[in-house]
């Protein structure tokens, strides 16, 4: 039993995080990173601004079909407008249809803000701030008050910013959230404003007690990395007593980003012994991390804290046998805490028990000394160094290993393809025209197909597909769920090495293969047909279940 | 005149930096760094450690051709052997050889270390640190020691460490350098410990007094960022006392790096008040950030602080304007001050004052109640909507507010393209074959090519270069140095739509398109053709310049 002090996470990845440059999210995206967060054992998900676009409308009634396991989603919005109650303010009427639980609400800490900004009285702001917060109560919401700007707007003006906190606790704030907005602050002033806000909130109890029933307003903090220490200005405010920490998976977020999740997570629990997940929900972390920067379709950080590729590396010679001895001699933490491993750069001795884990996943029972075991190893070894990456495509891992063990079964035999694509000014639809033509064998027998596409990629998985089904009607069934590719070094320009992956679906099960080439036609074709392939196999081993 | 207190800056990316995966620097590229560092006013510059490998000797022989301005090269090297004397050592003679009036000397500060590292007494470490120290004295070199492990090792056995400092000062260093190896430890520990150090130098000299022409220690940091704090520990440290920070250009390190010079610098100096550089010296931060990165050939970080380039990038249409009329509001420092710039991001957020800056910004005058401005906004959001995306795509977006303006030059007409793709067995060698042919129309006159590539899209991309480099020889200059490609709506499988984003230079500038079909080879090729068209547009407003 653990006796550790909480800090509550309070993720806006699906907010804050998607104001960063280049990254944009589908509703199936938010879905997705949802659930994953939930999994994670996060408290609080920011959902986004109802009514601010249709997407995050869609996004909140979409949630409540499909039941998050302990998260609570919160909806976001800024305090009433100046001049009408918050009753009247149609803008918060969407918030409310949203249907969380939790609402939190940002207000302006800044008086210049407020006058340059808002362009109302600094008394109507502290009433903007009490009346929203107020009115939400009153329709049963429970409410997280964000002061934006605040620790600008305490320098400038620390009595005003010090009022607007108390607006917030009169209007029911359980959580007052600290926001280093423009992210200029450094930790040494985050720690004395949130030790003046400690004393402030003391202070303002004893002269205006809450209603017995309500317990007494924390303090949450919320920074941004622009000047390099958002982790540690969160920390320094967790020091002086801030228990909410928000921040962003990888922190993504405007300009130079948030604090990230998965570099607060592990210091708070493992370094400073408080409680913010589970254990075994900390080792998912890594998982997370990488899992949603496929999704949004960004490079992971290789050089992340805790969760980067290389963050616990190692490089040959000495130190690898005493890291191995005694690791914590060269590694701060150990890395399956937060679902990590230790990398040994150029020696292959890691990955052995992970090939060994990963053939009993898919049935495979393999012994640590039988040969095709470093075989295997040492394929792979090759592969990733030409740019595959089977993290992400299971399938492709599993037939990799029935191959080297003999087991893979060859479904036909390419004869050759041609792919193109024409395009010439008449074209009027600003639509090019492909074409494929592909010729596979068959038990000894050749079947010649043609197709058109959109591009020549989708030509070219038609005619096999019209090829193929005349012997697998089964594959009639199949089709593809996901399509991605990454260019794995952008500098060679359109020379470049592509990856692509291919997620597949035969109705009930989903599974996922790469393939790897210069020419993205051939990496294309690569994925597809290891995707039929394993469609295939799958739909065997049913039937060898059905038969016994 | 500043009387404000100096930080001596200390980079080490020629050494440390270097250990980053997939980082390695030739002769060449260390010699220019090295020069960009002494321009950028950085005082010390390590080097590397001469004898570890040749190319770290040939460094040390040729900058001593190349003199440069003020900055100190400094030799590194571990401390001399156990079981005999430093001026036995033939290990430490290649250092004396490299000629540099500095030389810094790392020793073990963690006693696990000592005894299972080097294998041999405590004691003898002591002398060890004492003996490299006083030798390299005695041949007329200055002194910094780095304290190895040291936040480990004073956590484990703080009265020895403290020794190891003690032997050092006896040895005749003049920097104590506490080096976070393991990059673990977080700010307040690095804060307790340094002034733990700082009162032990004081009770030693007290106890040691120094020849009267030795100026006392003083204390130095080195971190590495481990638990994402690297910059914030160096901050720390610095406020009880250190006047050292080490650190690299850029963050680069073993694991997940050392503290970022580009970070610590303006934080030292425009937050906090130190002096480090002269101001037109910091001007060069951003500048210097990036030259490294293409030197080293890694992707610039655009989400860092101070020198990224979405350090300064502003979203959203309120906001803009305000940022305008008070940038001290939404920016914690003036780009500018560390030779950056303020973005105005384009995006389906925008409103019309983003493009009126915008147009600003391309020197294009528009007024707000000019039609076209809304015009623009207006074909902006449509293909947004079909997937364009332009935040990261400047040069697309310039060149569509001319067209609007009815200031686009077409340099050529496209008459027809086909681009092929054929794969055969025979082909053993895994690869396809790639053809693509190309007709344009320059004056009237047509020009019918063709080429091969990795792919179609770099067949494609040779045979249209080799079709324009006819008429628009500037072309041959141009090369792409990113190309990126992302798939719009997985779901739809190989008929899913692409956006490209294609990266171009001229050698002296960089710029980015994008193109967005269902046929990626469309979609490329609207990339490409954008690419070289605002290459042409660059070109020919500097012709435009010379000649008036």
């Amino acid at each position: 039993m653990t006796t550790a002090e909480p800090i509550w996470i309070y993720d806006t990845t699906l907010r804050d995080g998607a104001q960063r440059e280049g990254l944009s999210l589908s509703l199936e995206d938010k879905l997705r990173i949802a659930h994953q967060l939930d999994q994670m054992g996060i408290p609080f998900i920011e959902g986004g601004w109802p009514g601010a676009n249709p997407k995050d409308v869609q996004f909140f009634w979409q949630i409540k079909e499909e039941p998050l396991s302990q998260a609570e989603i919160v909806a976001f919005c800024s305090t009433r407008r100046p001049g009408r109650t918050a009753a009247e303010d149609p803008m918060l009427q969407p918030i409310l249809s949203a249907g969380t639980r939790w609402v939190t609400v940002f207000g302006k800490s800044w008086d210049l803000h407020v006058v340059e900004g808002l362009k109302t009285t600094l008394d109507e702001n502290l009433e903007m701030i009490r009346d929203t917060l107020s009115y939400f109560r009153s329709q049963g919401r429970r409410v997280i008050y964000d002061a934006e700007h605040w620790f600008d707007g305490y320098r400038q003006n620390p009595d005003y910013a010090l009022e607007t906190l108390g607006a917030a606790i009169a209007g029911g704030a359980e959580w007052l959230v600290l926001c280093d907005t423009n992210g200029g602050t450094l930790p040494q002033d985050v720690a004395t404003i949130t030790r003046a806000v400690s004393k402030y909130i003391v202070n303002h109890l004893a002269s205006h007690p809450l209603d017995p029933d309500r317990p007494a307003p924390q303090i949450g903090i919320h920074t941004h990395n622009d000047s390099g220490t958002a982790v540690a200005n969160a920390l320094a405010a967790v020091g002086e007593g801030a228990r909410m920490v928000q921040g962003t998976i990888n922190g993504y977020g405007e300009r130079c980003g948030n604090a990230n999740l998965c570099t607060l997570i592990p210091n708070l629990q493992l370094k400073l012994g408080y409680a913010c997940v589970r254990e075994e929900q900390l080792a998912k972390l890594t998982d997370t991390s990488r899992l949603i920067s496929e999704i949004v379709n960004l490079a992971p950080d290789d050089h992340a804290p805790f969760v980067g590729l290389s963050a616990f590396a190692h490089k040959g010679g000495i130190h690898v046998s005493a890291v191995e001895r005694n690791p914590l001699t060269y590694e701060h933490i150990r890395p399956e805490q937060v679902g990590n491993r230790r990398r040994i750069v150029i020696s292959d001795q890691a990955g052995l028990s992970n090939v060994l884990a990963k053939a009993r996943s898919f049935g495979i029972e393999l012994e640590k000394d039988d040969p095709t075991c470093r075989h295997i190893l040492q394929h792979l070894k090759t592969l990733e160094n030409e740019g595959y990456q089977f993290e992400a495509a299971e399938a492709s891992f599993e037939l990799l290993m029935r191959e080297a063990l003999g087991q893979r079964q060859r479904f036909f035999e390419l004869q050759g393809f041609q792919a193109r694509c024409d395009m010439a000014p008449e074209m009027n639809d600003g639509n090019s025209y492909a074409l494929a033509t592909i010729k596979v064998r068959i038990d000894g027998k050749d079947y010649l197909e043609a197709a058109e596409g959109n591009g020549p990629v989708s030509a070219l998985d038609a005619a096999l597909r019209k090829a193929l089904v005349n012997v697998y009607p089964a594959i009639a069934q199949f089709h593809l769920t996901d399509y991605k590719v990454r260019i794995l070094d952008g500098g060679a320009g359109t020379s470049a090495k592509t990856r692509v992956l291919v997620e597949s679906s035969n109705g009930h099960q989903r599974w996922t293969t790469v393939g790897v080439s210069t020419n993205i036609i051939e990496a294309s074709y690569q994925a597809v047909v290891e995707g039929l392939e394993y469609g295939l196999l799958l739909q065997n081993q049913a039937e060898a279940v059905l038969s016994t």
